[in-house]
């Protein structure tokens, strides 16, 4: 191992001269940190594993629900395969480059790798972490944080390996970093292409199998939520993992990625210079360290709420980032350029940290917009439909101007200190999502939560039980709104940083304008596409749905016994038909997503998809929050009756918050995040095909 | 008269010149026509009023909407006069101009009358077509129709006669008809702030009397539609007449008045010639002309199907405005350019009329989506919102790429004939909207059929005449939809003429650089306007829906006999609860339209506010195509259940159909069709304080 470094160390001496020998050791700590990542969160998937996982009935539940989520993972796989096969022969033909066909392959078997070893560690921890809640709180909080933490820190530790692998790698064979970035372009449009798999697809299995399972359990035959007589419960449960958990992990990872090589190919383009191409890599695998490090913070403090213990873990990595941060920009000796760089990374994440907050402010069940909305339930379920969108559309408000502010302040702070305006604010992008890890893991907790009430529910765990695994799964909603708010803003500065890489590509110098009308029709028609987007997947997951329903149904019709308890469902089968029609939908959006910004490039030029890419961003953030948040809006005002305000349970308030609700589901666990990936998707496809439009 | 005119010509003899002294007898055109198409427009009104209004029963009623959209306008018009004022000192103060003020001033008169005097001849048509229907459709339909002519020709004829006439005396005044074009600038901004309370305003007033007269009356009690027990009928009637007769011809005037200005603006920056600042006002002039015309169109051929009686006069205003068109252009001898300008012109009218037809497709009851959103009523309300919600994003689509085309053809049009680009793409916009007055009168013909079938209703005319004007009004849904496509699309190209013309303004060198962190800044804050101010106008909607509830809850409890029939409601106070409260919950979004521009041109500069009004267009074409058209498809898609498909009325699907079109209310009446004038008013309050920015 040590002479493999040596080779290594000493071909980047080659690379660039003695000039800088000293950065050669602090970048040989970047694969090393995510290898350390990677090892840990080993070591956590371990303990979780040793964790007992109760009684038979839980086992079997948790068995059925692992084996379907395995199931989904499986054959999404290998649908991804067979259209990542297909991109990377065309990609190797169009550039006849066999190298941008086996990084693009790397980034997707990567990302893949990734989220399918998370899910693995959620679909343990569920039932571990219900089982550690009837010996209580302190017992259950840390399986299912350590599960969530297994996805942050695996998903980070194999993106930055997989990045600064495949840069070694490259830079060696080319002798040339730039010519290599290129190259690695491609891992992340593979990192991409995966994604949104995981995401879109992932999101139209959830709400269908929610959906489904709904309509005909609880709505048609009145049986509780997460009954063992419904033969969709399982598709459901499974739902939660496949979107929530690898689908959002996925999701941040293609953002994070993207940042990271939009950063580099900025570096590489303005600066010339090595140090300024590795720099964001040496970012990320001190983020890597930091979450690490966070991780623990959450352990040796579990007595107060839950809700803080978790946050605990997301500013400990917050501050131990700053800290290691300026340590190592002061180590690297880059004078007034490392301060300024220091100083856009930390308004990136501080920027992000308060989108996360404000955003919280109109998702919180504790706030005035939930509260609101969930009192128009009264007067019926069309003004709190009404009431819901509002809000969600005022709840922009925050998260627009923090992006503003962030790209205002990177660009004064650049300004100040000498730095390039675009390197400054993908800088600050790529400080915003520095401490993924953490985030993730924050994120993925929430599911695991909620999969333990469900499983606690089916296997009868008792009253007590279930309110401590109440008290988790309150906690996971702040958690989950944070990061779904921080998610959205980082992704929209991502892909702010990927259209400057863009636009450095294709030598536009530094004009795109307004006023031209190819750039103004680009504009337009890129502000349509997310929307479009939307509309696409909410009547993929409506279609799907429908069709889970007609198999519910069926199987109460044809299956002697069911709703009496005395035989079983067939779950597989509802499984089976989510992840059949989650897949076959997805195929126009991802179709759409490659190929539009190809078309707009080959007929109107290369400024016109600058304008498009814009447009895409711009209406893309809107929505992506608008519809997230007024999703999680409508969810807390359904929960704040169910607590027993305006009528409660069975009220007519609550029928309404109930169609709220379900208008929400998709909204925010189908099209709201996915428009993030195919954002980063379609400005990917324009930044690989950009020699094209030269 | 001809001392006067003889006058006027002569100062413009010395104006520009002898050089092109034959224009001037096209110019004295101008008012003439507008002349003209008022007298007509008296005519109408004239016809109209002698038709008979039936029993004293239908009389009484009539007289009760009457008076009730008289009060409200006389309540709006009070408020709007303090506004109108207030800003008129603002606006002398700030510029030192006199002229300025009172050029605003006459912008908001004029628009006010001509609202006053359309919507005066709707309220006396509508009892008249419910007469009319008795004795059958061809009595009915050119009542109905000549009623809504009424408002169409008299609201064109007096903006092109106040445009004209104010252009005249202020180019004498000055000797300048380039600083006679900035105080005129007054004139648009004050018929905008009509607009804005006009149809913001109506929009919220109109949703507040329908959702507080359904809440109460259809859901709480179980009476019919219309009955005359509820105390909110007669706001709900009125309501009609406010919103989308009053409303929606002021926002209509408003772009229409916009688009002529900046194109005069554009003539005058560009080419410094007398003839191209005075084109575009007397290229409406033939389009009034022509939609006076194209109304005779409609009387003449009232055999066939009402809908296709009314578009014929909208087609025919167009193929006369062409023809007209043309021999003026060849007889003013503007050689290649005039060919330019032509093309340039039908180009936009045409991509006008393609919207409208392509908007039809998502709104029309005939048609997949409308029948698809109403199949998903089947699985609950929350399936059908989702659908029509989808739908509605989705219908963006050929207005948006309509847009894309006018622009680039318009560009590449003036590329051909040497035409500078962005005066022909004004001129594009102007042609899109020439024959406004046919569109408007197609237009308001609907809330006069929708009345009449009110008026009907609650007068007991029976099942015949019922069915007679049930025809009618299914032809109003229809020409309704087109033109709502129409005008939405039509603002747009309006807007972007003013955006054009405010570079021209601050003087940007035709670059407005999407990679300068200020226009992007204020790309992302204006792009956030459209959806907040929609939030706004629905919550708006809500809680002025809410005191109408109550209102309308007090009178059954506390007045006896009411609802067996024995004792009046009182409709006054309800009346009076909707107007007073519409005219509060618009002081925020007026205040924000007004100040945020000006906000962003002091703090970020004027390249950054040219971003701001980019993003504003935007995001507003999307959200207000999405919102009218999610808005008549939700109100369609119930239509299409009464009409006995999907189980009809009282099943539920019905009930589900009837939350979608509960939550479109405030869609397509309130927010989606304010946004267009909203984001006039941006534009405009952004290039008339442009001289601060400079």
């Amino acid at each position: 191992m040590h002479r493999f470094y040596k080779l290594i160390s000493n071909s980047f001496e080659g690379l660039w001269g003695s000039r800088r020998s000293g950065e050669l050791d602090w970048l040989t700590f970047v694969p090393v940190s995510a290898l350390a990542s990677i090892i840990f969160a080993g070591y956590l998937y371990h303990y979780v594993n040793r964790q007992d996982s109760g009684s038979d009935r839980m086992r079997e539940i948790a068995d059925a629900i692992r084996i379907g989520a395995n199931a989904y993972l499986r054959r999404q796989n290998s649908a991804l395969a067979v259209f990542a096969g297909v991109m990377a022969v065309i990609l190797g033909l169009a550039f006849s480059n066999l190298h941008l066909s086996l990084a693009y392959l790397l980034g997707a078997l990567c990302t893949a790798a990734a989220s399918y070893f998370g899910m693995n560690a959620a679909v343990r921890a569920n039932v571990r972490t219900a089982n550690g809640a009837v010996k209580g709180l302190s017992r259950a909080l840390p399986v299912a944080y350590f599960g969530g933490a297994v996805m942050g820190l695996s998903i980070v530790g194999i993106a930055v390996l997989g990045m600064s692998i495949l840069f070694y790698i490259y830079s060696l064979l080319y002798g040339d970093m730039e010519t290599a970035l290129d190259t690695i372009l491609g891992f992340s449009f593979g990192a991409s292409s995966l994604a949104l798999f995981a995401k879109a697809g992932g999101g139209i299995y959830t709400k269908t199998a929610d959906i489904g399972a709904d309509l005909v359990g609880k709505v048609e035959l009145g049986i509780p939520e997460d009954d063992p007589r419904n033969p969709a419960v399982i598709a459901d449960n499974v739902g939660d993992n496949v979107g929530d958990v690898a689908g959002m992990g996925a999701d941040l990872t293609d953002s994070y990625i993207a940042g990271t090589i939009a950063a580099m190919l900025l570096g590489a383009r303005i600066y010339h210079s090595p140090i300024y191409i590795v720099l964001p890599l040496m970012v990320k695998a001190i983020g890597v360290v930091s979450s690490m490090l966070g991780t623990l913070f959450v352990r040796f403090g579990i007595r107060g709420s839950p809700g803080s213990a978790l946050n605990r873990g997301t500013y400990a990595a917050c501050i131990i980032f700053s800290i290691l941060l300026y340590v190592v920009i002061s180590l690297l000796n880059l004078g007034g350029l490392g301060l300024g760089i220091f100083s856009a990374i930390i308004a990136g994440l501080v920027a992000g940290i308060i989108m996360g907050l404000t955003t919280d402010f109109f998702t919180s069940i504790d706030r005035g917009p939930v509260k609101r909305t969930a009192e128009s339930s009264k007067t019926g379920a069309a003004i709190n439909i009404l009431s819901g969108f509002s809000y969600g559309l005022l709840s922009i408000i925050p998260p627009m101007i923090g992006i503003v502010v962030a790209i205002l302040a990177a660009w004064n702070i650049s300004d100040i200190f000498g730095l390039n305006h675009y390197y400054g604010i993908s800088m600050a992008a790529v400080g915003m999502l520095a401490v993924l890890g953490s985030v993730i893991a924050a994120d993925a907790y929430g599911p695991i939560a909620d999969n333990a009430k469900g499983i606690a529910e089916q296997s009868g765990l008792g009253e007590e039980v279930i309110e401590v695994i109440d008290r988790l799964d309150a906690a996971g909603n702040t958690t989950k709104a944070i990061s779904k708010g921080f998610a959205i803003g980082a992704a929209a500065l991502q892909v702010l940083a990927l259209f400057f890489a863009y636009s450095e590509e294709v030598k536009i110098p530094r004009v795109i304008n307004l006023m031209d009308p190819n750039v103004l029709g680009g504009i337009l028609i890129g502000a349509m596409m997310p929307p479009v987007l939307s509309a696409l997947l909410i009547l993929a997951v409506g279609k799907n749905a429908f069709r889970m329903v007609e198999e519910v149904r069926r199987q109460f019709r044809e299956i002697p016994g069911l709703m009496e308890g005395r035989s079983k469902p067939d779950y597989a089968r509802c499984v089976d038909i989510a992840t059949a029609g989650a897949l076959k939908e997805l195929i126009l959006p991802g179709i759409l997503s490659i190929s539009v910004p190809i078309l707009v490039g080959f007929t109107l030029g290369k400024q016109a998809l600058a304008g498009f890419l814009g447009g895409c961003i711009i209406t893309g953030i809107i929505f992506a929050l608008m519809m997230a948040n007024s999703g999680g809006m409508w969810d807390n005002a359904k929960k704040y009756i169910e607590e027993g305000h305006f009528g409660g349970k069975g009220s007519e308030a609550h029928k309404a918050a109930v169609v709220g609700d379900t208008v929400g589901d998709p909204f925010k666990d189908t099209a709201g995040p996915s428009l993030n990936t195919m954002i980063t998707v379609m400005a990917l496809s324009a930044t690989v095909f950009a020699p094209f439009f030269l």
